[in-house]
Order: structure tokens, then sequence, then C-alpha cells
């Protein structure tokens, strides 16, 4: 048994400590989300879920990869590109931690992608972005929203999960990078702020879309979203989840200058 | 010995200190080999020359990048969509050393870069591989053809710009993954071989053109592989290095199962 599995021993320590300071501040949690991996990972339901969760995140690192690598070849200069090559290589090693951490517990991490090839590869194809500045605005929209969402998740994970999640969804510098150039080119041509909302508008709904065509798919992961297996995650906080992040998405356009 | 060895002083020290045991190997080395690159750029002409080199050759990296990223849509499988998007990135992490290289020893980068951007994307528009075998091929002979050719200008180095040459050539991995899916392909269906011969001699006929474009634009660099600057080689050496090169190249094709 490894230093991270010790199920009741670190049950026992997180309620015997749970009003003192945690390093990981795992006093915050209950239900799965106070375990760690060895621990959780005894249901089935929510080991599965698990997989399918990394699963997902490493496809869809390795398909941002390849957006980014493919969008790096629409940069204005060779700068620019440097850049959209340096945000494909942090995607990779995301991926990279995510396919080692299913070889870790076991899993064969092409199997565990797989599910979600159609429709992460069905939301690249239908966004394909036309030009430079709709690749930074997809880069930027598609990351931050895929974040948030995981984010959302990661809170309900239990903490081994939780630590490798957020650790792989730390910012790889799309952010700046790409706020700064899209408002610089709608400053210098405000047309271009009607063409990119309606572009924002088109992502969200094709991102929607897909993670319908998902969760109708894939029963384990879906029932630890409406609360089957994770503490404290109901069809109703679902929504309100859902509604935090369309509302982070509206935010987020208005800080670039975009109705959404 | 031409203007191009450096300050007096530096002279003298190479020669007192010739024949004792350098940490660095340095006694292996005369002329401009034989300096670090403070001394060695104290010369503008062998300066310009390395600046050349090291813009062609980060260049390069971003452009293996970009066509490593490129031809892992081709790959046939997840695993392999995977290894290639890992040399992509190993690719790009060589850039940014030669990158902030160039950055460190006061030029920018982007200049640099800019007088190579026109051959090797030629070269990469000419050889677009139309399908997995070939950008294996193609990955395999242009790297090893591109790795043997800046060996061997990286011993008529200062010590500085030598580390650094030979620490971004360091293999990674093409090598081992792309002859076993190659032989594998070959073994299967022995008419593949054929098809990828011809291929590989394509490659090898762009490879040369382009760098013969390159050698009539860049009077320092081209200078430097004559003799001019870098000590110890003259025309007929250039002539020796193409027919190793060569010859190293049709090594590697058979091994590869092809006839060169």
């Amino acid at each position: 048994m490894t230093s991270s599995d010790k199920p009741d021993k670190a049950a026992e320590k997180t309620t015997a400590t749970g009003t003192s300071p945690a390093p990981d501040a795992r006093a915050e949690h209950t239900g799965v989300a106070a375990q760690d991996w060895a621990a959780a990972a005894a249901d089935p339901q929510y080991r599965a879920a698990v997989v399918d969760l990394l699963g997902a995140l490493a496809y869809g690192e390795l398909a941002a990869f390849e957006r980014l690598a493919e969008d790096a070849k629409l940069a204005p200069t060779l700068a620019d590109k440097a850049e959209l090559a340096k945000m494909a290589s942090a995607e990779f090693h995301h991926f990279e931690r995510l396919r080692d951490r299913l070889t870790e517990i076991g899993e064969e991490p092409t199997s565990a992608m797989e599910p979600f090839v159609a429709a992460l590869d069905g939301f690249h194809k239908q966004t394909a972005p036309s030009d430079w500045l709709e690749g930074l605005v997809k880069a930027y929209v598609g990351d931050s929203i895929a974040s948030d969402f995981y984010r959302e998740v990661a809170a309900r994970l239990d903490s081994d999960t939780r630590g490798l999640v957020l650790a792989v969804l730390d910012d790889t510098g799309h952010a700046t990078f790409a706020v700064e150039k899209v408002r610089a080119a709608i400053d210098a041509d405000p047309r271009v702020g009607g063409r990119l909302a309606l572009w924002a508008r088109r992502l969200m709904g094709e991102a929607l879309s897909q993670s319908q065509r998902v969760v109708a798919d894939r029963d384990a992961l879906s029932t630890m979203l409406v609360g089957g297996v994770a503490d404290g995650f109901d069809l109703a906080e679902v929504g309100r989840m859902f509604s935090r992040i369309t509302e982070a998405h509206t935010k987020r356009m208005a800080a670039l200058g975009l109705a959404a």
C-alpha cells in the first residue's frame, strides 16, 4: 500500500483533525471528496466515473494540442507562432500526466480515451477557426469553459484525483495572450467584435451540444454528475453549475470586448 | 589563420594550455573550436555565422514541431498519435533553448529566424506526406540528415555554441519508433518498400535543393562552411562532409529495408 492509499486511517485522521489547518485543505471536503483514491475507488461506480473523467480530460488535452499546433499555422508572426506552439506543448504535458495516472491506476489509457474521441473530434470539426483571431477566441473560450467545468467537478472528487485535475487545469498562458491580441484587433477595427461575438456564441452552442452527447452515452460519468456517486451533487446543483459556467462565459466575453 | 580567430590574448591562452587536460575536452579542438563564445564572437563574421546557424536551427525546430503535430493527425491509433505529439513537444523545447540563446547573446530571435523561413517552409511544402508511413519516413530521414549536418558543423564551433547545438540534436525518439513502424509495414506488404524508397529519394533531393538555396543566400554561414571563418574547413572538406551525410543516409535506408 502506498502512502497515497491508507483508506481507513486517512478517513479517521481527517475526522480527528477536522478543525485544525490541513495542508491539503481536506477538512473542507465531505463524502467522497474527503477520501483519497484508494478509499473512494472501492466503489466500482465511482471508479468507472473517474476513469471516464480522466479519459475525457486526457483526450481533451491531446485534441487541444493538435488544435493549437494547427492554429499556430495561422499566426501572423513568428513570435505568435512560437506562443501557440508553447501552449500546445503545455497541453501535451498535461496529457502525459493524465495518461500516466490512468496507467498508474491500472487502466489502459487508450481504452479510457476512446469513448470521448467522437465528441471532441466532432466539436473541433464543427468549430475549425477560419482565421487567427477565431483561433485565439476558440482557445480562450474553449479552455475557459472546460476549465470551469472540471474545476466544478474537481470539488466533488477524491483528494488524489482532485489534485491531479486541478494541476492539469493550471493556466497555460492562453488567457492573457488571447485577451491582449483580440482586444487589440477589436480596437483596430470594431467590426471584428461583432463577428467574433457570433463566433463565441457558436462555440458555446457546439460545446453544449457535444457535452449532451457525452452525458447521454456515459452512464457512470453522468451518474456522478447528478449525485448518484459523488456526494452532494444533485440535478438542481448541476443546473446551477451550468448557470455559473454560462455566467462566467458572459463575463469573459465582456472582458474581451464582445457581447455574449 | 584568419581574422576569424580570436583576440590575441585568447590565442596565447589556448596555445599555453593546449596540451593540458581540459574538463570540456577543449584540448581536442583547435582554432575557433578551442575557444568559448566570448572569445570567438569577437570576430563579427564568426558571430554572424553563428547567429545564422542558431536562427536556422531554431526555425527548423519550430517547423519540425508543426510538421510532427500535423502528422499526428494521420496516426492510425491514439497511442501513435501520442507518440508523434511527444516528438513534436520535444522539438518545441529545443526551439525554446535556441531562441533563449539568441536572446542571451543579444539577438532578436525572430530576425535571426526570418532568413530561413522560406527555405524550410518550401521544403515542408514540397514534401507533405500523403499518409502515416510517408510522415514517419520523413521524420526519420529529415531529422537524421539535419542531425548529421549540424553534428559536422558543431565540431567547428566555439565550445559554448557547440554544447548547445549538440544538446538540441539529442535523439527525440524518432529513430526507434519510425524504424519499427516502417519495417513492420514493409514486412506486411513488401510493395510498400518500393514506394517509400522513392519517397526517401525525393526527400533527399528536396533537402539538397533547399540547402543550396540557403548557402547561396547567406554569406556569413556559407563562408564559415567553406573555411573562411571556422578553422580547418575547406571546400574539399565540405565535399567530404556531404559524402559522409549521403553515405549515412544510404545506410539508414538499408536499415529501414529500403533501397536508397
